[in-house]
């Protein structure tokens, strides 16, 4: 029998019951939802809209309903039509009439909107902490390959020698913007929507900041219909999961490409890679695979939770039930994401030298040219043209720009000297660099430190939230 | 020890397996999966390549091993990789060396592929046939309601009187597309991929054509990497779906709007809605709501698949696994939207009398008017102005159309006569209809004898393939 | 002739360039491109890479050549390939030898990275300042209806009474997170990539933070890969208009329901509103309805930019030209429909009488009931059940809560005094609420001045920002 | 003057005309409109609704204005609102009178519903034609390496040896269902919605089957709310541009893959590639890329038709206009997109060389030694597993698979004779192939003989519909 059934003539439909139960999706909350329970009802207590025995009775109770839960003691019977019901109706079963209290001053609308929040509170941590991980893989593979030298790309074609670990630093730069995200977001999901009741607020005499304060949240969602009717802050985490994986399909893609036979520089562990039930030599990257298939589930979640609250009218609507189905998507799928990309790091070897000897003379270093001849007063879309045309010669004759003699260099700018060829190793070409922020060995030094000290703090100041990071993760 | 493992020097990580293992979702398929190993062995044994005695030995085990799963005795665990590892292991564990002769000529890119179309055959036929049965449900409300008048809008502003019978039928109408969209789709369904092996096909002498015959297929997908490395029917299928659900959630949306108290057109059941936790008079049409709701599932789905198959290289990559989490969501959701927008339907009442009066009269006549003095040659621009400005007359002096004396009717245009009045009523509006399709009461008979005569053939013909419809429909 | 031309054997082919040419839409970043190109100047002439007299003859063409772009004196034509290369030929054009130095020490790379900020920052400061216009239309109305009394719904069912100026409080609120995710983005928004060159650095002495300083930017992005290689702040962004769309398109969901006849409590003025072409009746809502169908198009863009991004190599792919086609298509929507939500809202006029005498004794007073009873010790599940057996015998009896005599009543409870019936009209319900940020007249003043504060503060902020609003909205 | 406007008291906004205006979108489909209107002239003349005179004077005027389109002389001025009220503002501009009886009988609704039919049939012939152009190119690259020799892979790690005609002619299969997809959805779109008026039908003696007869459609769109309301042909052939889409983007990727130096594969030609303006070296593979990044264009205008529609309620909704919107991206880049691909593949040479000599040998062989002990009787999972542990072997020792003497090869399997070394090249593995749609050089024989019947076929079909595809061609 449904706690809102006294006004129906029947009973609810079966199948239309197990349609429309969420219990499956919003079970996972339980721990939220009784910390929430629990807080409201010392709320009530204090302002003695509750005797404080009865108080007691039900966080006992409570207490008592999350351990069956959490041993599994508790089914969640599809039934029960949801997490909220099933926990009011377990407790009126454990202390009668008393438990019949509890849901005084609520309705679910405000439940439910309080306990996402609790939840995506404990998710943010979970995933800035596994983002964290994740960089500090990316600056231990960096510090390992501190001179190796590969080519960069920019359209897949080869650009300018770059050291590795200036590659891998970009991707330690993206996820740290990923993270800031994050703590935006953390402004706007840590307030209380409790109080709202069903959407007007409540005639009996509440305190909603008791609750939040001891929630350890920052306030409360003031207007009593917003505080029910918007999900927008989970719209906004699912954006920036879906960021996250955008980022973790570049690297898996990445990942794929160099450990390719065409590429041959990225070596996989024997354990972190599978083989085919066919091809007896198969060792195919299927976790790279699988992180840049599965940032499909995110994308789809987000479209999914934006389809939903279109148009959607106040306050509450059935409608957004749903959302947490792509809410939970999203989360588990970027947290397993971001935990396997970071093994999978750790578990691979590059190949220092697989680069270097072929860059060297290449004509991936024709900026180099150009950048010589303006150092000596040559404009530079000149210098640009001039050293285009030197390319073109040297294709022609297939060798390489440190095997086109000086004479001829000269013939197309009398700028050009001996010291020219110093200029043409992939090593030489990275060296030179200056700028801030560039490839070059000093740069990328400081680059480590900096990342190294951030990433040390990122670890100290989220120790107190985190507190079994690898229990949290399916 | 996965079935691939003989080249390489460790075991797959235990969390990496984890993260790819997809038993979970093409478990699911494990009818599917015997049914094409069956066919597979049946061929290898008329090809000789394996003797009739391990071939029957092989049939007969995988017959039980189907038992064993859909008795539960076989469960589905993750360390097996996938569906089609777990039921090769057990065959090996129940007939030894026999059983290592299964995957002859087989990989399980050309395994899966096939497994995805027998499915997808199957979800076809269930799904049209629950397309019918909602068609049907509309039809015996159009039956019952080809004398009720409502107003039809458009901007959702009232715009002429309709029948609501004519109004259901649109569904039907629409309905009956979106069934010719999957009966186009079974075309290039129906085909079998086995006997591409990895990608290149093989040199032992399969018969690709014996096992599509055996498996009721109309013929092979020739290419063998197109037959490995493409997913294309699945997108056709899940945004066939997508749109199913939206005309679903516009379907939806009408059933809370008449539901409104301020539309007070339809009365829903008692068993087919729910109440409020907090608010004891609330009777809420969530069933509907869901409906609209878990469109953002299946539009979700199809940008996951969308966006796993973007600038994959050819053939198969393991990203592709991700394709059934997507395939799967928008089958259940699907079939279970239509399932329950049938049932609500038929639980609905609709008020039959809740609008005649009001338009009788109302402004919402004017076109009538318009063709009124059309049909006294007054040019359609001309006319459309004047009765805009009778219109304009009316509500500045809050009457209706046939309020107004027919002297001032006059002064707008001569050809005005007293026989203007008795178009002035919602019925005759409607019963004045005289073009094909539209809203008269013959016009409407005739869509509804139409409708009836098509809705029982497309039965007849299902009927072979649809044994067992409710038990199919988690 | 294309400005890296030298190396090839043939020129570019005439439709590959139309189809690549982007100058259509980057030349909307005119402006922003030769902004940085004077802070590169700059910063190169006190390097001392390029001469001051070059640098100074640089500048004087690059505002010489803004003039002619806004003047219409100098076209987009397609065959310049993009806004780079058409200010770059034109400069050559007009100062010879001196223009070819611009280019120095730069790429298109960072180039139009730095473009896309400059624009993206503009653009963040006036839709900011859009939605506080809408915010403070809002308020207006707000403040208009102060007693005004609605029906709140949840489920589109009549839930409690609320005041209306609650119910556009919701949206002030919802709006006020939106514009703190766009502050929260420019953080990330106001840093230079300048500097990066292709991808590596260069090496010329260059001083990136001079540039950023003079642009007015925080500082530098430092990794020179992520500083060419990252879109994420553009999809932050769009995804930031995703949800300001969806906050617009509830509301314009809901001017379109308060428009019908059935709601009859909105009256769009004439001036916003549009007719038929057949119907002269006819008066729509089609700002309200645009706005509501616009949204497509932002969540068009957000999937669009996600998808050019997913697994994308580093740095520069060719794809990422793509990015600002979904930028500016999400730009302009979102504007556009801000500004035109806010002007429908002020030439709108509720119908204060429209639902106050329906409300009274209505059965949505339900909760009221409730509340009493739980304020004299009735454990609230028993009040909810009591209450809602009271309602099924009004439903049965056809009568309102307070046409049903205080006996019977009693026979419910016992708690139920004469004073019960003093609760059961909507004025009364909303004046008993008394929980912070609830409908009751109070808490609505509170927020109203609250807001008002808030409004008038948030402009003079940003004052500073916008200089003019109304130009830069399309 | 707006055609609708008499009943209204003031004139629209000018801010919301401009938003509301649809001329720059729907102007695009003129000519359906004029050819639309043409008909329906016809068919109000044959029914005597309006006289010969004034139907030929219309008829005539028509014509001129679809000139005066044409040749820019009648510009689309935003102000007019829309395409149909333009052309009907000018038809009353030439002939007066008579002009005003145009829209007799007539809504926007269904004729904007006719234009779109109308353009949606045009364009998928193009679309068709395209497709057709481009298997076309697939085919004579395909016939021109017919004895090339490529690592087929799988995970992007090389798996068996293939001939490139046979990965070619993947993508022909692939496309050839995208064509049928097209061709399915003309049954469904080559049906006239005409006279289904603003949703109700008419009241005057049309002849709906006259007009479709005339625009050489199949039959009506019977029901008259369904002619109006649905847009579900739109959304059909936004997706299966959708999936051509994601098969381009495909082919793309392995075209940027093939011209990297690592896989050195494809050289595009000069006029189909792009410099950079800051390395000289660069030659990108711009088009693949483009191609490639606009795939997110048409995801994402699926995505913005879905959203337009979900839950809008029957009929009309003025959302509706933005479907055009859409419609015309997905149309545009879809077009623009084939014909590049055909472009640059008609453009690229490949490197017949490249990976025959790299393959011999090589372990990517050894699903041919596992085939060669099946043929010889040992079980399958024990060949695979024994080849597997010499793969491993051969990796231990850095050698290739015919460099292990033939003692070694017994020591696995005694089945192992001399003759397996003759297995051991490339050209033998694909040789050894049999099966249907292999890679063998009779099978790829076979299937280049049947799509050059086939595509030769679809030419002639299709040429009395494609009158002039470059020109339509934006």
């Amino acid at each position: 029998m449904a706690i809102w059934n006294s006004r129906f003539q029947k009973s609810f439909d079966k199948g239309a019951l197990k349609f429309s139960s969420s219990i499956d999706i919003d079970g996972k909350l339980y721990n939220e939802d009784i910390e929430g329970s629990k807080a409201h009802v010392k709320m009530l207590m204090k302002q003695k809209i509750i005797s404080t025995s009865d108080g007691n009775a039900i966080l006992k109770a409570l207490e008592e309903i999350r351990k069956e839960i959490s041993n599994g003691k508790l089914n969640f019977d599809w039934q029960k039509e949801d997490i909220h019901s099933l926990i009011e109706e377990r407790l009126v079963e454990k202390i009668g009439e008393r438990g019949k209290r509890l849901h005084t001053a609520r309705s679910r609308n405000d439940q439910i909107a309080l306990d996402e929040r609790l939840f995506l509170r404990k998710e943010i941590n979970i995933v800035s902490k596994l983002i964290t991980d994740f960089q500090k893989a990316l600056l231990k593979q960096a510090q390992q390959n501190k001179s190796t030298i590969i080519s960069g790309y920019t359209h897949l074609q080869q650009a300018q020698p770059i050291l590795f670990a200036h590659h891998l630093i970009a991707y330690i730069s993206m996820l740290q913007r990923d993270k800031e995200r994050f703590n935006d977001l953390m402004k706007r999901v840590n307030l209380s929507p409790l109080g709202a009741a069903a959407l007007a607020g409540t005639s009996l005499p509440i305190d909603r900041n008791i609750v939040a304060k001891n929630l350890g949240m920052n306030g409360i969602i003031l207007n009593s219909l917003d505080a029910v009717a918007d999900r927008d802050v989970l719209i906004e985490f699912i954006n920036d999961c879906s960021i996250v994986m955008m980022h973790l399909s570049r690297f898996s893609e990445e990942m794929i490409l160099w450990s390719s036979q065409e590429f041959s520089f990225a070596k996989i562990d024997d354990s972190f890679a599978t083989g085919s039930s066919l091809m007896p030599q198969k060792k195919n990257p299927d976790i790279a695979e699988l992180i840049r298939g599965k940032v499909g589930r995110v994308y789809g979640s987000l479209i999914g939770i934006l389809t939903i609250m279109k148009s959607l009218p106040l306050a509450y609507n059935r409608d957004m039930q749903e959302d947490k189905v792509h809410l939970l998507e999203a989360t588990t799928t970027t947290k397993d994401s971001l935990l396997m990309a970071t093994e999978l790091l750790n578990n691979t070897k590059f190949n220092k030298n697989r680069f270097e000897k072929e860059l060297d003379g290449n004509l991936l270093l024709s900026t180099d040219l150009v950048d010589y001849l303006v150092r000596k007063q040559v404009p530079f879309r000149k210098a640009h043209q001039m050293v285009g045309e030197i390319v073109a010669l040297c294709i022609q004759r297939n060798i390489k720009l440190n095997q086109l003699p000086i004479q001829e260099y000269k013939q197309f700018s009398v700028k050009f000297e001996e010291d020219v060829f110093e200029l043409l190793t992939a090593r030489k070409s990275i060296e030179n660099k200056i700028s801030q922020g560039s490839t070059s060995p000093q740069e990328v030094e400081k680059q480590i430190l900096f990342w190294k000290k951030e990433l040390s703090n990122s670890l100290k100041e989220k120790k107190q939230n985190i507190h079994n990071n690898k229990k949290n993760i399916k």
